[in-house]
Order: structure tokens, then sequence, then C-alpha cells
């Protein structure tokens, strides 16, 4: 018989998904140069010519075998090496090869991550807005995952509800930082005290709580400022890290897991990876693909148009009334609805053939997100539907 | 606190891995070249010439959005239409695009085809000889792997035990044809007898027992023969494919499951890979690769050497009195060992810096495992080694 849990997901359609389908199938009636499809984190700035570069050469000139052998189960160790060695230029925090793995992207390392550390009827607690895949990622393993509920006027974190949800269960704590849906920065602040409440509740449980700190935005960041390093403020971190945004290679999946050097059987952790791939058919990402990344290791992707896109939608959602904070990274922002239930509101806005996600899948009713890895003339493009929108549905803003 | 369950395993080091890291250890001292390595199964073969340029040719031409873009969680759309197209003309089966679901390598594949079919507590039968990785591969699905014995007279299957040991808990039933470690070739005949047990069972039992043909070395085949198709002679098939062995690329874990056309409920359950995807952090395979395969689908490498390096090994085993049954694929071949104990016998081998693997990991004890995925000029080479070995340890064989 087959297995009635996965049988039963098939109904539950993302909304993301359902939102994406009809923008393209709306662009097959108007153009997809119409729709202003704001709906999906796919990067829209090519991958840097180092990086094709990098693998035409490795292609011409590699003995193949070589090149396309299988990779050690717990990644190829020069990569390994290149990796810790660029986290420790960049962290000051002692890495070495032996606490790092290689996964198949964010999804492959937070795979491992939760298996590390939850068994089944564990919580993960993570705080929203968060990426509404947390879900199915940890609930399939068993483990529980709760939210804290937002910190509306920053969208750092609720540290009072924090403080009630963690209990003894909680076996880790999850992060997302900068953030999927808000674009939000955890400050120092934040962190500093998200890592006091977890020393002090590790010592009273009597255990250690993990916080997995995903960081696939890390390089997507404004304003010349630089992302606080999660794993230096506490020392039971394990870093998941994807290159899919930075080198716009969301397809290769190729990330890696990074467990502090300062978390006790840091090691163990790494080894203990190796064993986990063995239950879940992962096995390395591709061998070309690490050997790419473990050459372009410092670059990124032309990533400058997403904080353009910041500047022209933040300047005008403030100017229509919208209330939001300002993203400090990623290619999201998370405004207020203009009316308490943020599914009709993007339900409407879909007339103006505007795509926006309502924010109650990422746990933040009453919000809605904005994909902006889109064209910034298209983005331009975008501003007089959305000032009709407001206009005409909320009779607010400017008229054009 | 970490998972102890997989802690534990950190303790259970693999035999072949031993084995190899023993061949690579005494490399370094008398030149690796000196070493007979039989111990592990990796492609020795180029990757054929086709796909090479196949991957240049798409990082240079193809938009790069596109090309290293996120897949469809069941993969790329063309993609799995040509993997459909491809069964379906090599078959005859109606294969469709519904059908097939990308995976990463034969291991993801089994991933998704074990949690498709077991629940926790549920029984995969397998018969020996196997791939020892089925263990925890399936073990920590939850479900419990349970190794009918071998037929030791010709590597087929033991149907009488096999009658005996499917009861009701049966969910799938795993089998590895050309296998892993014989090198036997499942015949016409035994996929009959199988399938006719299956359809029996299935009704007995008034639940659908589903089998699982893991079919990595497919296109590996000696003497002209042809594999039969396993998904033509049963109906609730679900083969597992990998490009690792025939096109030599492990590294780049790319493979499928094909649910057969004739399967009830086929396109449900591919829907449902990508489902069970969101649960094990596989998130397809890389684009690139996908992409590539589906350009050289019926291209393989040169897998001559494999049929000549078997000839060599199977002629010198016979002459030196080996029991042997002959491979007709892969590139393994499984003889009895001289004595009773093949741990002993193997270690044994190793004075004369031949690498061989006790049968006991795959079910077989009292047989050997050689891998001869190596250049022919080494085989050759080693037959010295192998005589002086026999003659010695077991006063048998001819002397040189």
């Amino acid at each position: 018989m087959l297995v009635q849990k996965y049988k039963d997901m098939l109904s539950g359609k993302s909304v993301i998904r359902q939102l994406s389908e009809f923008a393209t199938a709306r662009g097959k009636e108007i153009g997809y140069e119409n729709v202003f499809d704001y709906s999906l984190g796919n990067p829209s700035v090519a991958v840097p010519k180092v990086c094709t570069d990098a693998m035409i050469e490795l292609l011409q000139k590699e003995d193949t075998l070589a090149l396309h052998g299988y990779s050690p189960s717990l990644g190829i160790t020069s990569v390994r090496e290149a990796v810790a060695a660029s986290l420790e230029k960049r962290f000051g925090l002692p890495y070495r090869k032996e606490h790092i793995f290689m996964a198949s992207g964010a999804a492959g390392a937070l795979a491992h991550a939760f298996r590390l550390v939850a068994e089944p009827g564990d919580v993960i607690l993570t705080f929203a807005p968060f990426f509404p895949e947390y879900h199915p990622y940890v609930d399939l393993t068993g483990a529980v995952l709760k939210v804290v509920p937002p910190d509306t006027e920053r969208f750092q974190i609720n540290t009072e509800k924090f403080r009630e949800m963690i209990t003894e269960k909680v076996a880790a704590v999850l992060i997302n930082t900068p953030n999927n849906p808000s674009g939000v920065v955890y400050s120092a602040d934040t962190l500093r005290e998200l890592s006091d409440i977890l020393r002090e509740k590790s010592a009273q449980y009597g255990h250690d709580i993990y916080l997995i700190s995903d960081e696939p935005y890390r390089e997507i960041v404004f304003d010349g400022e630089t992302v606080p390093c999660v794993s230096c403020f506490y020392d039971n971190t394990i870093m998941c890290y994807s290159f899919s945004k930075a080198l716009s290679l969301p397809g290769e999946r190729i990330g890696y897991v990074a467990v502090s050097p300062r978390c006790k059987d840091a090691e163990t952790m790494v080894n203990m990876c190796g064993q986990i791939s063995r239950g879940i058919g992962h096995n390395c990402p591709a061998s070309l693909f690490q050997l790419v990344i473990a050459r372009t290791l410092d670059q990124t992707a032309d990533l400058s148009v997403y904080e353009t896109n910041r500047n022209i939608l933040y300047r005008e959602l403030k100017e229509l009334g919208f209330t939001c904070v300002k993203p400090g990274g990623t290619f999201y922002i998370f405004p207020k609805a203009l009316e308490e239930d943020a599914k009709a509101f993007c339900q409407k806005a879909l007339k103006y053939d505007l795509i926006l996600v309502p924010g109650d899948t990422f746990g933040a009713p009453g919000y809605f997100r904005m994909a902006y890895c889109i064209d910034t003339e298209k983005v331009e493009r975008s501003l007089k539907a959305l000032r009709r929108f407001v206009k005409e549905e909320y009779g607010k803003g400017k008229v054009e």
C-alpha cells in the first residue's frame, strides 16, 4: 500500500506555487512581461562568469575519472578545506575541514542538521515570519516544528514569547537571517539575547540546545552592512549554507553544513552527517559543483540589482502608506496588507496583475511578501499597477 | 543531545572502506600500481566525450538563469519526457513523463522508492547476495530489511526460502539485476517465477506487494546479451536507475525513478516522490546533469573493458580451481573462497597485495567479491599474485 502521509500531502498545494502557476497562465494571456510576478524566490541575476569559466576549465582539463568520480561521503577533502579556510578568514573562528560537510543546497544541509540533534517527538523552534518549507522539512523527520509568533515591530525575535515556548522538549532553535520573507537581518543585539537565553535554558534543562542557522541569503545584504556572524555568538551552532542565491546556482544543489569549531563534538557531528546521508539517499552534491565552488568561494553574482529593487519598492510602499520594515538584505520585502485579511488583499491584487504572497503561510497573517528578484525595469513598471491597486481598492496613495 | 542512532553507526566501519583504505596506505609504500585493489565499485573508464561536449555546450550556449535555475520538484519536464521516450522505445511499455521522477543517483531513487510503499515496521525483502548499503538505506526509514538466503548454485533467487519469508508484513521486494556482488543477471525464468509469487501473495494478503528494481548496472552486460526488462514482468514495479555506472558519472548523482505505466496509481506515486523529497532534503539532481543526460540517454562509456576483465578473471579463477558463477554483467565476480571463512581467506590475500572483499557483508559468507573496474593491464599483472596466493596458502593451482 502507498504510504498515506505522503499521499495526503498531495491535496495541500503550496500557496506560492499556486500563485506562480497563476502568473504563468496569465503570462500566456497578456505576455509574461506584463505580469508583475513577485511570487518566487528565484535569483534573477546571472551566475558570475568566473564560475562558468571554472566549470568549463574543469571539464576541459581535469581527468574525467577524478572529476566525475564518487565524492567521499563528507564531501571532497580539498573542497572542505577550502570552505573551512574561507570561513576562518571571514569569521575568525578556527574552522577546519573536520567541521565541514558538503550538502546538496540548504535543503540538504538542513535535512542533516535536524537529524543530528532532534529525535522524533522533539521540538524545533523557529521564529515567524519563517520559510514555510520548514514545516515539511522538520515534521517529516518525526520532530515537531513550533513557531514563535513574530515581533511585528521590527521582525527581529519576540523574546517574551520565545522564553515561554523554549521548554525542555526543545532540541534546537532554527533561525534564518537575513530572513525570508521579511528581508530583515538579525542584529547583534538580537543574536546576543537569543544566545543568552539558549545558554540559560541549556543549563537549566541539563542538555545542549543547538542553534541551526539557515544562511542562504548571507551574501545579499544592503547599505554596505555585513550580517552578524551567528556562529560567533553561540558555540553550539550548526550553520547551513547554500550557494544558490549568492552564485545564482539554485538548480545545481550545492551548499554545506559548518558545525562551529567551538561546538563540543563538532567533528563527531560532521561524521554523523555521513551516516545520516545513508538513510536519506544523500550522497554528496555533484562533484563538479563542489570543485567549482571551491574555486569561487569569495565571489558572488552581481547582487546590486536586489538593493536597487529594494530601494524602489520600499520608497514606493512607504509613500503609498504601507507599514513596512526596511529589509537589510535578501530579495524579499514583507509589508503589512491594507486590510486585515492578507489573502483577500493579495486576491484583489491579482486583478492588477500583481502577484503577491499572503503572509499567513509564513506565520505572519496580515502581511504579504514580495520577492523582488526580477528585472529593475519590471519593478519600475509595476509601480503604476501598485498605485492603481491601492487607489482603486483602498482609496489610498497618489494618483498617476 | 546528539541523536544516538547515528552516533552509534560511527563505530561500525564498512569492511569495503577499510579494505580500500588499506589499499591506499599500502599503495603509498609500494606504489599503488603494485596493489591489486579489487575493493571498490568505481567505474574505471572515462565518461563518453559526447557527454563532456554536451556539458560544455550547455555552459557556453544556454541562458545561465535557465540552465542553473531551480528544477521543478519532479525534475525538469523536458528531461522527464526524454527519459520516458527512451524507456518506451527500449522496453515497449507506454512510459510518459508522468511516470518519471528525476533523482540523485540510485541512492536518491531508492530513498524515494522505499518511502513510497513502506511504513515504519513494514518489511522489505531482498535476496542475498546483496549490496550492503541496502541495510542503512532501508533500516533508517524505520522499515526492516530482511534478506532471503542465496541460491549459491546460480545466484538467481532461492524461491523456496523466498516463499517462506514473504509474509503479510512484506511491503516490497527489492532486487538488483545485474547483481552487485555476483555479477549475475536474473533470467527471464527467475523474473517470471518471482512475479508469479508476488501476484499470488498480493492476492492472498489483499494488498499490493511492490517490486523495487535497482538497475544501475543495466547497461553493463556481456556476451551480447540483454538484461530482461524487470518492469515488463510485473506491473507494480518501481525502477530505480542511475547513470553512474553506464556513463561513468558517479559523483554527479544523476538517476531516476520510473514507475511502471502499468502500475496502478503510477502518477500518484511520482507526485508522492515530490513530497518525500521535502522530508529528506532531496531537491532534484543538479540541473546541468539532468540536461546532459537528456542529450546522451542512449550513450554509454566504452564498457568493453569490463567484459575483457571478466573473461581474464573468470578463466583464471576456474583454472585455479575456484567455484564461480560466470558473471553476465556488472564489473563484479563472486567466487567461493578456498576455505570456509572468507574473511580469513581475504586476510591472507592481503599478503599478496590482493584486495578482495569477503562475502559476509553481502549476505553470502564463504564467498568473496572482486570489483574488476580497473585497468586490464593491472588485472593481468594481478594473476601472478593470485596464483602465488592460491599455491602458497592452499597448495592449489599451477606454478609460474
